[in-house]
C-alpha cells in the first residue's frame, strides 16, 4: 500500500552526509511499518525476498555482474575494516586524498598490517602513472570520491591500477559517489557505498560488493588462521548471503527501503541520475569560478568530484551557511580543520536541477 | 509535531526478535523524518542533544550509575566482538546455555583467546556454585536471557559470580530481557542489549553500557598493543561519547527512536512495566503447565525466563503457529533445531496484558 506524505517537506540539505532525503524516503518507510517488516523474522521467506530485491536491484542499477556479492553491514566505516581483516595478509596501499582515506589507512596501521600510503596534498589528487605499489602489497585502496576534500580519483584511473598491478586486489571506496561513477567490473575487486549519501536514505546501513577474488582471498586468510574477525567478516557474509540472509540482525527495515530507493532509481534510469548529476555539477562548478564568493578548492578538473562540490569561502563560511539557514537551505560546512574556511554542497541525486539553480540564486543574493 | 497513525496495525507478534513495535514507533519516526532527522550532521549540536537525551533516559530508566557510559554499535552481536577485542587480554569464560551464548563463546575462539565455558544442556540453566573459573580468565560473558531456550540466569547468579571473581570482568548480555532485570550496577562491569526485542524497535541498534573497569582494562590492552581493532572499539566508542558523538556516522534515526522510546516507558514507569511482564509471565507459563498443547521447556522455575517463554509442542509447532496466523497472532518457532517441535513467545512491553489473554485464548482453542 502506498500513502501520501501529508507534511511538506520544507527544508533541503545540500550537506553531504547524512544528505537530503530522496523523495520516497516517507512513503517506502510508512509502507514497511504498515506490512509489519519491523517485526518480521530475518530468517524467513519475506525477509529474504526483500534480500533478494535490494541485491538485485542494486546489481541492475549497477550492472553488478553475477559473479559479484553484494553483503551489507552497520556502516561503510565497518566495512574498511572488515576488508582489511579479510583479505589482506601482510600489507595494503592507500591512496589518501583526504581525512576519511587517511582513516582507511590507519585502520590498516591499527590492526597491525604493514600500511604504504600514496598521500596528496589537501584538494589535489593522484597522478598515478609516477606512484609505485611494493610488490608486498595485496590490496590497493581508492577512495575514488573523498566526502573530506571533494577530490575524486577518476575511475580510468582505478581501471588503470588494475591493469598494472593484476596480481592485487583492488578495493574502492565510493561511499559518496555511488551511483554515479561507472566502474569496469572486470577492474575492480571490491566496492564499497553508504546509504545516507547519494541513495538519499537515513544512515545505518553500509554495502560491500565483493567479487569472487575478493571472497577467495578470505577463504585463503581463513585456512592459513590469518582471519579472525568473527563478526561480519567476509565469509560470514558470504555463508549467510547465499541463503539471501545475514549473520546476525540486520537493519530489516533499512535493507528494504535501499531496494526501494534503489527500484525508484531504475525506473527514473541510471543514465538520467547521471546525466543530471553531471548537468547541476556543471552548474555548481562554473557558479563558483564567476562567483566572488567562492574559489573551488580542487584546482585539477579531472579531479573535481562530481557529488561533492568544495570551495574555499572569501568570507567565514559560517556566514555563508546561516543566510542560507534562513532560506530553509542547508550547506556543508568545510571537513576538520577547513571548517571555517570551506563548504561543501553535496550533489545526490536527491536534489534536482531546479534544487540546484534555486541554491545557486540564493548563494548569487549573498 | 505529533502526527497520528491513520492505518490499525492489525497483526500482532509473539516473536522473540525482531519483535511487535512499541505503539508509539510510527509517531516517533514520522516526527523524525519531519524534523529531518534523516539529515542531521551527526557532528553538529542536534545530534549531540539527541545522543544527550537518549542516554539520559536509558540511564533514568535503567538506574544506570554515572560511571557508566553508554554507546551504540550496529548490534548487539557486534558487541560481543568488541567487548572481547577490546578488553580481554588472554581468556574469556562463558555460561553456554543457548545458542546465542555458544556463539559468543565461539567468537572469543576465533579471535584466538582462550575461552573457557560451562555449557548446560539446552533447556537447562547453572548450578553457579559447583563451577569454577580458572584464574587465567579475564572476562566472566553471562547470557542473562538465552533468547534460543528460554532460560535465563538469575540477576543474583550473575552478582554472586561478581563477588566470588572481583578480580575478573562480569559482562552481561540482556539482549532480550532488558529493561526486565533489575542489575546491582556495582556487580556487573558492561551490560548490552539489542533494541528489536523488549524495546520493541525495528532492528539495527545494539547498546553497550560499560563501567569506568570495563573502560580501563581496554585502555590497558590499547597500550600494551592487544587492542588492534580500529572500528567501535570500546576507546573509540568512549572518546566520541564524551562529546556526545559516535565513532562513524550512526544510525541517527534509530538513537532518537529509542531516546523517545525509552521516554514513553519513563512517563509509563519501569516499576510497572516490570510488573506487566511478570503478570504475563505467569499467566503464559501457568497456561503452558495445563495445556494439552504445550509442555514447557525450561523445568527448573528459577531458570525460566520472564521475557521469552519457549514451550515444547505436542503436535508439529508449524500446524500451532499457522492456525494463529489465521488470527493475525504470529508466534515464534523454536530455535535451530528445535524448530518444529517448540515454540518460542516473546513477552516484551509492546505487547499488553490483554493481549497475552487474547493469545492464550486463541490458544485454548486450537
Amino acid at each position: 500500500m502506498t500513502t501520501n506524505s501529508f507534511i511538506i517537506l520544507e527544508k533541503i540539505f545540500f550537506t553531504p552526509g547524512p544528505a537530503q532525503l530522496y523523495p520516497t524516503v516517507e512513503n517506502h518507510l510508512l509502507d514497511a511499518l504498515h506490512n509489519h517488516l519491523g517485526s518480521i523474522s530475518h530468517r524467513g521467506k519475506q525477509f529474504q525476498q526483500i534480500f533478494a530485491e535490494t541485491t538485485g536491484n542494486l546489481r541492475a542499477l549497477l550492472s553488478i555482474p553475477n559473479d559479484f556479492g553484494i553483503y551489507f553491514t552497520g556502516s561503510a566505516t565497518e566495512i574498511w575494516e572488515k576488508s582489511l581483516a579479510s583479505c589482506v595478509e601482510t600489507s595494503s596501499f592507500h591512496f589518501v586524498n583526504g581525512s576519511f582515506s587517511k582513516k582507511y589507512y590507519e585502520f590498516s596501521k591499527e590492526l597491525g598490517l604493514s600500511a604504504h600510503k600514496s598521500e596528496a596534498a589537501m584538494g589535489e589528487g593522484f597522478d598515478i602513472s609516477t606512484i609505485e605499489i611494493p610488490t608486498e602489497v595485496n590490496a590497493i585502496c581508492c577512495t575514488q570520491n573523498e566526502t573530506s576534500t571533494g577530490v575524486q580519483m577518476p575511475v580510468a584511473d582505478i581501471h588503470a591500477l588494475k591493469d598494472r598491478y593484476s596480481d592485487k586486489l583492488v578495493f574502492v571506496d565510493a561511499v559518496s559517489s555511488l551511483p554515479h561513477p561507472t566502474f569496469d567490473w572486470s577492474k575492480v575487486d571490491s566496492v564499497i557505498f553508504s546509504v545516507q549519501k547519494a541513495f538519499g536514505m537515513p544512515a545505518g546501513l553500509g554495502v560491500w560488493i565483493a567479487n569472487q577474488r575478493t571472497i577467495e582471498k578470505a577463504k585463503e586468510l581463513k585456512g592459513k588462521g590469518i582471519l579472525k574477525m568473527p563478526h561480519h567478516n567476509l565469509l560470514t557474509l558470504v555463508e549467510n548471503g547465499a541463503k539471501n540472509e545475514t549473520p546476525a540482525t540486520p537493519n530489516v527495515l533499512y535493507i528494504y527501503l535501499l531496494g526501494k530507493i534503489v527500484g525508484d532509481m531504475l525506473k527514473k534510469g541510471v543514465e538520467t541520475i547521471r546525466q543530471e548529476t553531471s548537468t547541476k555539477a556543471n552548474l555548481l562548478y562554473n557558479f563558483c569560478e564567476k562567483s566572488d564568493l567562492f574559489d573551488t578548492f580542487v584546482k585539477n578538473v579531472a579531479h573535481r568530484s562530481e557529488t561533492v562540490i568544495v570551495a574555499n569561502t572569501k568570507k567565514p563560511s559560517s556566514e555563508i551557511i546561516d543566510s542560507l539557514k534562513k532560506e530553509n537551505i542547508v550547506m556543508g560546512s568545510g571537513y576538520g580543520s577547513f571548517k571555517d574556511t570551506q563548504v561543501r554542497i553535496a550533489n545526490f541525486p536527491a536534489v534536482s536541477v531546479g534544487d540546484v539553480e534555486t541554491l545557486i540564486e540564493k548563494l548569487g543574493n549573498i
